[in-house]
């Protein structure tokens, strides 16, 4: 009986790795999830059992809660289960409850990381979230914590100069520009990327004060990364012109 | 003329992706550094030519500036340059510069992602950076800083409730764990991590008040990562007696 858990990448099937691929090549049971591109599923042998279990937003917790048990039930059934998993498991992906819920029957749990779509979705869009003299250090926040708020968090990002990188978060847009309006950084670049690394990937470029209002006009929409930072600009201008503007904004080391 | 960037992960040769062999398959020059595993080289052609262009701490600015225009002298002279970077290429790669100079000399440059150290050694010990009511966002940071001194976003780093990750900081650990102490932070718990996901994976678990001494008595060094946060103490408990732990210390939503 065993549980190994398998992020499968940003999008683009040739963003998993050799690692997950023998884990799907051995899996008894594959449960996978809404984001997980389907071409993976051919890694796995004719008899694997391949079940569903995609989630949508807004019933998060009562179909977790069905998740954990159906692992324990289809490794006790079967032996191996690979749980697959849009991005990287461990990164927002509620991986840790099952490897947790799974040890405590008795079911041995291992983790092969995955491309986390936070960083993976803006290089994709040609966007760094580091870069000497412009950025330092990212943030990674969710825009859907439990209780449904804005993290706290969100207002110490926006006073440091960090890029904030902010996940299923389209539905809080204007809230979140706002904190960063707050903190005087309307004229701070913002991209938000859609469908990422795959063929029908979208990118909007504005600033703080601008990306709601370019976010209308184009329509994008979930599941897409939202990208807060002198970075953001890079997919527009070169690396000169960019220090040259952040020289302006903040102090570079 | 091409350059396409590619990340090696943190060091097991299969945390790779696939998308990056297919790169290294195609490569007719591959340039690596000192923290990419040697076996990856062995999906190149036989006739590929293979540069090591390894930095080492302290003299960074100096070497970077003699890679940029290798690239470009590799690519006119044989085509297409793979340049092989451990972990991911756009997080503290300096990757950016890279494609950056490229197509200021004419040469179309690509990014395969890699996947970072900074989550996916934490997962090879067992810590997730978020997990639902511990932790809701991570910030990663790097211990060096361009100028040699800590980044002021630490300050806010250590006011958050986020999992904070640094990266090269172990030259600088009492210095950073003096910010956490000021912060009223003297319990949470710190994980360091040396090579990470390799065989001779090294794990030193303790909290902000007790983890020099602990460092100093086991030996552990560079290449290490940092994590500080409730998230640390998952390698050493069950699910909800951490929970139950940070419900002590943080506000839970």
């Amino acid at each position: 009986m065993k549980l190994t858990l398998v992020g499968a990448g940003p999008g683009d099937p040739d963003l998993i790795t050799v690692k997950g691929i023998k884990a799907l090549q051995q899996a008894d049971v594959v449960m996978y999830d809404a984001l997980v591109h389907p071409d993976l599923l051919d890694y796995c042998r004719p008899d694997t059992l391949k079940v569903y279990v995609g989630k949508r937003r807004g019933a998060y917790s009562c179909v977790q809660e069905d998740i954990n048990p159906l692992i324990v039930h289809y490794a006790r059934q079967y032996g191996h289960v690979v749980r697959l998993k849009g991005g990287d498991s461990f990164i927002f992906g509620r991986g840790y409850e099952e490897v947790d819920y799974a040890r405590q029957h008795g079911i041995e749990a291992h983790v092969v990381p995955g491309l986390s779509s936070s960083y993976a979705v803006p290089a994709s869009a040609g966007i760094p979230l580091t870069t000497r003299g412009i950025s330092e250090s990212f943030w990674v926040v969710t825009g859907t914590t439990k209780a449904g708020q804005l993290s706290a968090d969100l207002q110490l990002a926006a006073q440091s100069t960090a890029t904030v990188v902010i996940l299923m978060g389209m539905h809080k847009l204007p809230e979140i520009m706002a904190v960063f309006a707050e903190c005087g950084k309307t004229d701070t670049p913002v991209a938000i990327i859609q469908n990422g690394t795959l063929i029908d990937q979208q990118l909007v470029i504005g600033n703080v004060g601008t990306i709601n209002e370019k976010v209308a006009e184009s329509g994008i929409s979930n599941p897409a990364i939202i990208v807060i930072g002198e970075v953001a600009a890079l997919t527009q201008m070169d690396l000169q012109s960019a220090l040259n503007a952040a020289t302006n904004k903040i102090e570079v080391e």
